[in-house]
């Protein structure tokens, strides 16, 4: 039977541990995840250390995806959700746990949690591919989660979501408003390129300035989770914008 | 500064695996628990592979308790909770961390939270010590949790009980950063006038087309609850547009 769990990519990037990584293969598939995804894995992921911890779940091991990149273990995902202990980084809400992961159960569709490196976590680029960001709350005292309890709690987390044996639990999925069609991350991906491209050449971006000023973009896009038909309506802009200088303009177009 | 997690103990009954007692050490410290008990101890609880799992824990380690039985282990707690991953072991009902752990956290005297060995769990004798039954629901397939997940989870649940206690303790609240203050009303209609003109002026929109593609662009925004200076930077955006027009393409700005 297959259930909502099974739509959930658990994207590792660039993870070094190979003990973490076995011990990751054995939460998942203990709370009923299948869909491992490693993002250029630092480690051996097929090793002794990984098989010694993942003990029966060797098998997801195996079905793992190891991809070159972010974007490639993301493609067709319509909800992404990024992990991360730092608040400075992100100038938008961290949400716990237990208030944003219903939103990657709730929706019929491809869904990722990605996690970072064990030691400095996402770049801001990475964490760019992301709708919403989660931080697992702590004690102030030391912070440092390790990878494989982080993915733990998560896991543990969204098994909780799917079994609804909590009478206490609010009905957090009612709560959040559904959003019927979400692009997927390779479309948008095509309307911040083209947007990109047209703000450097009229002259808004410069190379040193646009990866800062595409991230404060690409959040309050991200935000709104664009649709298809609403990609679709950017870029008609950016493409008319684009024609109006091509035409009216053609020393703009020149240059380019 | 004491907290209510000061007095939870968590005991580990028989544990065998040296990673898995750094592991929780390091979880243990994470969540802000301090005080881990472990009954006659299997492995060596000082050595290599406890304190390269540990990390910056190995002094909660360090003050770790060695004790010969439960019985030891459990002097002066009032609230004994045990683990258990069968449930025909018990005569009662097993409770959901989410359920059960409030209960060690509202008293201020000495409780426990006791875990059992990493492959046969708790006696029935060790589990009559106990007033209550915790189990970590789990997907049906591959129900055997490593230990150290098992405690991270808890440990989890005990931060979060912590946070939605005590208002005054640096919790989960206050560490989440507000959303940005989100633009009043007035503000981001200044950027729809601004967007509208110009895409009616490059030709994007005409004058019958424009409420309806203006509503869709509207809500697209407002999903995103822009703030201030989100919506300075569109604004930005639509200037520079304006601007390339005006000194490239002359025609357009004679137009207007």
């Amino acid at each position: 039977m297959s259930s909502s769990l099974d739509r959930i990519r658990i994207v590792l990037v660039e993870p070094a541990g190979a003990l973490n990584i076995g011990s990751i293969a054995r939460v998942m598939k203990n709370m009923g995840l299948t869909q491992l995804v490693i993002v250029n894995p630092q480690c051996e992921v097929y090793g002794e250390e990984a098989t010694r911890m993942a003990v029966h779940a060797i098998d997801l091991l195996e079905k793992a995806r190891i991809v070159p990149d972010l974007p490639t273990a993301l493609q067709g995902c319509t909800r992404v959700i990024a992990t991360t202990a730092r608040d400075r980084a992100i100038p938008t809400q961290l949400e716990t746990p237990r208030q944003v992961l219903p939103w990657l159960v709730e929706n019929d569709e491809s869904t990722a949690l990605v996690f970072g490196r064990e030691d400095s976590g996402l770049t801001n680029a990475e964490l760019n591919y992301a709708g919403r960001y989660l931080r697992i709350p702590v004690g102030s005292e030391y912070s440092s989660l390790n990878l494989a309890q982080a993915v733990g709690v998560c896991a543990y987390e969204l098994q909780m979501c799917m079994s609804n044996i909590d009478p206490d639990l609010p009905n957090v999925r009612s709560q959040i408003p559904q959003q019927l069609d979400i692009a997927p991350v390779e479309l948008v991906e095509g309307y911040y390129q083209q947007l990109e491209t047209l703000l450097l050449e009229i002259g808004y971006l410069f190379p040193h300035t646009a990866p800062h000023r595409m991230e404060k973009l690409r959040r309050l896009y991200n935000r709104s989770q664009l649709s298809p038909n609403e990609v679709a309506l950017l870029r008609g802009i950016l493409s008319q914008v684009r024609w109006a200088l091509n035409t009216l303009a053609p020393q703009i177009g020149k240059r380019s």
